[in-house]
C-alpha cells in the first residue's frame, strides 16, 4: 500500500519494474534524468553512490537496477524527500537507497569528504531570475532555478564528495558545456565522457550528459549523439528502450 | 599552365570547380580543411579573411568560393607557401587570395590587430614527439606536429588578428575540446558553434568544428552531428555534396 498525498499519482517506471510517485504541481521527473541514470558509469557489485538534487528520488530508483551497491539521495524540498521516501518505500528498496533531507552543500561535513564511487546530479537548470518573473509554484521554482543551488555549489560538492578516481555525472542545458567543464576542472574534476542529446535530427542538441573523473588524466571522448524522436515525432528505439526496456 | 614540380599533381576540388596542387611527400590537404571552409561565418559580399597554417591553400581557395571579400593565408613552410601560390594562379585568384610566407606569430604585428573579420585555422594536431619519434619527412611533421606552432600559438594570433564581433573558426581533434575552449576565452574568443563530425554511426566523434567571437557573449550551440561514412563506408550525401557539390 502506498500512502498518495493531493494531486499525487504512481507512476510506472516502465523499463525497471519500479513505481514512482509523481505530481503534477510539485515534482515530476524529466527524460533527463532518466538519460542520466542510464550514461553514468556504475559499479556493478558494489559501491557507495549519491545522487544530489534527488528531486522525487527518480535517479536513486533508476540506479538501483544497474548496481547492487548503495544509494543516498539527497534533497532540500521536505514535500519531495518525502515523496522519495514513499517511493522507495513502496518498491521495498529501503536497504538499498537511503534519502537525507538537507542541503547539498552540508553534505561533505556530514557524510565525509571523498567516500563516494559515484556522484549524479541533474541539478536546476536556470539561473536565478529577478522576484518578478520567478515561478510561483515555490516547488517548481526551486527544482528548475538555482535558488538553493548553483551550478558551482553543485560541482563543488561533488567534487568534495567523490573519491580519488571517482565518477561524477551531470546533466544539464548544452548552453552550459563551457561553464561546466571549466568548472568541473576548477575543482578537479576531468572530464572523460560527453554526450549530447538532439530533440530529432537535423535539430540542436538541447541536454547534454557529461562525465568527469576525480583527479583523471585530460582526454574527452564525445559519444555517439542520441536522438528522442524520429521524424514522425516518435521516441526513437534507443529511447523506447531506455524508458519502456526491450520490446 | 601550371608549373608541376617532382611529385605534384593537380587534383581538382571537385564541389567548388577549383584545382590545387598536392604532393603525397609534402603535403595533401585532408577533409578537415573541407569541412571548416564550409563549417566558418563568411560575409558574402565583401570582409577581410585569413587563413593561418594555410599549407598548400586549400582553405583560401574554397572560401573564395563562398565570399567576394578578399583572403590572406600564411604558411611557414616555403615548399608549401609555393604551391599555394601557383594554385591560387592556376585558379586565376591572385587579385582575391594573397598568401604570405611567414611565422603566424609575426602576423599580428605585421598585418595589424584586429583587422580581419574572419579568422580560419587548421593548425596541427599533435603535440611535438620526442625526437626520436617525430616524422623523419619534416614537411609533414611540421604540418602535423606543434613544432612552430602551439595551439595557444594560434588562438592568441587569431585573437589578435581579428575585430571585436569577428569570428574565428578552429578544426581539431574533440580530445582537445576543453584546451580550446579554455584558450579561446583566456583570449576573449567566446565559443559560439560547435560541430561534432562522426566517422559513422555509432562511433565516437573524430573531428571537432568550432567557432567563436571576439568578446561575444557566453551562449554555445551544439550544432547537428556530421557523419562522414554510412554503414557500407561510403560517404554520406552531406559529404558527398561538400565534396563534389549537388549530384
Amino acid at each position: 500500500m502506498v500512502n498518495l498525498k493531493d494531486d499525487e499519482r504512481l507512476d510506472y517506471l516502465l523499463a525497471e519494474d519500479l513505481r514512482i510517485i509523481q505530481s503534477p504541481s510539485v515534482f515530476a521527473f524529466s527524460l533527463d534524468a532518466v538519460l542520466l541514470s542510464k550514461f553514468v558509469y556504475v559499479p556493478i557489485q558494489k559501491g557507495n553512490l549519491i545522487d544530489l538534487c534527488s528531486g522525487n528520488g527518480v535517479i536513486p530508483l533508476f540506479l538501483s537496477k544497474r548496481t547492487k551497491g548503495t544509494i543516498t539521495g539527497v534533497e532540500i524540498q521536505e514535500r519531495l524527500y518525502d515523496m522519495a521516501v514513499r517511493s522507495i518505500e513502496y518498491n521495498e528498496l529501503e536497504n538499498r537507497i537511503h534519502m537525507i533531507h538537507g542541503d547539498i552543500k552540508d553534505m561533505p561535513k556530514q557524510l565525509g569528504y571523498g567516500k563516494f564511487d559515484v556522484v549524479t546530479c541533474n541539478p536546476p537548470y536556470f539561473p536565478t531570475p529577478s522576484h518578478e518573473e520567478i515561478n510561483l509554484n515555490e516547488h517548481l521554482a526551486i527544482a528548475r532555478h538555482e535558488i538553493f543551488c548553483t551550478l558551482e555549489d553543485a560541482i563543488r560538492v561533488s567534487s568534495h564528495l567523490v573519491r580519488q578516481g571517482g565518477k561524477v555525472a551531470f546533466v544539464h542545458r548544452p548552453g552550459r558545456l563551457l561553464d561546466i567543464v571549466t568548472l568541473m576542472r576548477s575543482y578537479q574534476l576531468e572530464p572523460k565522457r560527453i554526450q549530447f542529446v538532439y530533440p530529432k535530427q537535423g535539430k540542436e542538441a538541447n541536454t547534454l550528459l557529461i562525465e568527469a573523473i576525480k583527479h583523471g588524466n585530460p582526454d574527452i571522448k564525445i559519444l555517439p549523439p542520441l536522438y528522442v524522436y524520429n521524424e514522425n515525432n516518435e521516441y526513437t528505439p534507443e529511447i523506447r528502450e531506455i524508458l519502456y526496456g526491450k520490446i
